[in-house]
């Protein structure tokens, strides 16, 4: 891997198309983050919203800014924000609950569009929350369902009739690596399944193509790479061959064709919208939907391109600086995401004392130091710098103290 | 009923020994809030906490905040604050998604408990997200359940062999009417069923208990009596016999005992904490926490007896003033929770002319004007003032306009 001088560094800094973006947050002093695939930060953008929201929607407009502002269509204008982020066509994303909780609207839906098929598919390593979901939702149906999970390079041949769906992460959340969305979906569809994509690791990293791929239903997660905030709402997808007759099974009102007619009888929402289970969190919508208008104007693709150069900068200063650290994550840049991911046996101490030199990146049981690579508000620089200190703290051994072995209540 | 003269009205708030919450509240000029049974208003604490939970926790704490700021626990501190204004014993109630989202959990966990019980016995005229629901979780089980909904007075008669569990509104959003939960609950429990309260339009209004009826189950909603912002999470209740063992259908990672683990197989939280499901809204949460504090030293006990006050001033002054509106709230003060729905045909068109006068309460479908009487922040003066001028608009006929007749998205 390439080796970066501090002259290429100030060079990739100076022509870097991103760089405008990095204002628009508000970053502490002295913090280098590499933790926004975990916890984006916050924009002046939802700063600026939710105290608005506060005291002029919910303080002065009261009950009557669910029409005034509009609360009432906030899942829907969010979701079409995220819609041409992840590939998908207007009208078929919108935001409501967790990601946990729309996994198990989903998989209720996936499952009886395919009500002769007992196996859910997954990747083993996948998102435990993911693995988590499909096992209860097979035992509420108590009805044979399975959920079965197999290594990345067995999926293709699990696929056989007995799978209803195929439920995955497209970036992996320990390593980084990417599955291949477009051929995992047509190998799901040859054998008459349908997908389920969770893109936690993936919207607002890089290009998804959901309709390119043909996916039949995706999820994600609001707080990480799309800058939500702490618990941002999920965002839900469903392909337009499936909208007509949705029905899934956490039919709260709002997803009500006519809620405020107070039927009896639950009608779904003849659109997306039917997804929607309860009253959203309207706070933490407002500064999701704030924090969205950072990309605007964003290529996603140039994101990807400057999170590979990240990559290669951290990971081609540590393989020189401190070869005992393992890299998880793959070297080629279409197979994984926008992450770091570096094993070493005293990882937690190691990641204590980086945090404590002002880089933060994050943990992951047992062994693993992960770094997320977010373009729009880190520079070239700062990825050099926090390669360095981490060489550093391992060339000087600085992590083996007392103090870094403290493990926090959230890792 | 009594019709309060104006020097009847100045002594009761004289002696209001409530009057001294209304600072806390940031309501707008020239506004009588008679729908904080729909959407509480802005308090301060709300205000502030949100602005540094953003800026501080947010912005400069980022992800280390899950510890710094103890998000973590979040959802259990704000359950140990409502714990005591329901009469639950602590570590017993915990916040987590929306109302119908944990209704779905926690009558899946009812069935689970009467397994060979097929019947979810509600009343009819429940509110709907409550109906919608059961029936969602009846046609998920494909087991034969069966959602039957009953009058109030043939709940009792109803309650045989075949009842799993009696989900029941304790005070209807319709009507205010109030429910008999120490005897409907012993009823049940006498025919060998569980139930399960939704506390929706009790919870922060007038004494709750929970224990002292020997209720099973209970949710409610952090956004109306409780003040708690616009969407802000639902609240969960669970007896404490009950608690070992609790396994719910939406096990997503923050249920999970040892989240962090990352581990493959869901463990329950060995506590209420396993009724959580994926990352909680920290921004929402943090409003309703904010908004708790109001609630630490209050009587509800003295919250029910001033709204009974205000219930007396505003449909005595309407019996008077326009005898065309139809009392639909039950006069004895036992039989009610702390609202007033008045019946018109012309109910829509007489609210909007109403709140064009600043005085906002809220229509329910087909011909309902709904007060909600909320003494922390209304005073004796303003349930008269409302009044008059509700009874002004029906002399006058002055909601006879074209502009009051245009229907809103949300009513």
């Amino acid at each position: 891997m390439k080796y970066f001088s501090e002259p290429d560094i100030a060079a990739l800094d100076r022509e870097d198309p991103l760089a405008r973006h990095r204002e628009k947050f508000e970053l502490p002093e002295g913090v280098i983050y590499l933790d926004g695939n975990s916890l984006g930060p916050l924009t002046t953008a939802a700063r600026l919203r939710v105290a608005e929201t506060m005291a002029t929607e919910w303080g002065d407009g009261l009950i009557r800014s669910w029409n005034t502002h509009d609360w009432i269509d906030l899942p829907a204008a969010v979701g079409a924000k995220i819609a041409p982020l992840i590939g998908a066509a207007p009208g078929t994303v919108t935001v409501a609950d967790s990601t946990s909780v729309n996994l198990f609207k989903l998989l209720a839906v996936a499952l009886r569009l395919r009500p002769e098929r007992r196996v859910i598919l997954t990747e083993s390593g996948n998102f435990p929350t993911d693995g988590y979901i499909a096992n209860s939702l097979a035992t509420l149906l108590a009805a044979g369902h399975e959920v079965k999970a197999v290594a990345a390079d067995k999926l293709a041949g699990a696929l056989d009739e007995s799978v209803a769906v195929l439920l995955l992460t497209e970036v992996n959340y320990r390593t980084g690596a990417r599955l291949d969305m477009r051929a995992l979906t047509a190998a799901a569809h040859a054998a008459g399944a349908l997908t389920l994509w969770d893109l936690c690791h993936s919207a607002g990293a890089l290009p998804v193509e959901l309709v390119g791929a043909a996916a039949d239903f995706a999820v994600g997660c609001g707080y990480k790479y799309l800058n939500g905030g702490p618990g941002a709402p999920s965002f839900v997808y469903v392909a337009p061959q499936h909208l007509p007759g949705l029905r899934q099974p956490l039919s709260g009102w709002l997803g009500h064709a006519t809620p405020f007619a107070f039927a009896p009888d639950y009608q779904p929402h003849p659109s997306i919208e039917a997804m929607r289970a309860g009253t959203p969190p309207i706070l933490s919508l407002a500064a999701l939907d704030a924090a969205l208008t950072v990309f605007a104007d964003v290529d996603l693709g140039a994101v990807k391109t400057k999170a590979d150069r990240l990559f290669e900068i951290f990971a081609g200063t540590l393989a020189a600086l401190a070869p005992g650290l393992e890299l998880l994550t793959p070297i080629d840049p279409a197979a994984r995401g926008t992450q770091v991911s570096l094993r070493f046996a005293d990882a937690y101490p190691v990641m204590q004392a980086l945090i404590a030199r002002g880089v933060i990146g994050d943990f992951r049981e047992p062994d693993i130091l992960r770094f997320g690579l977010t373009p729009l508000y880190l520079s070239h620089a700062e990825m050099w710098r926090a390669a360095h200190l981490l060489g550093e703290i391992m060339t000087s051994r600085a992590w083996d103290q007392p103090r870094f072995h403290t493990r926090a209540k959230v890792v």
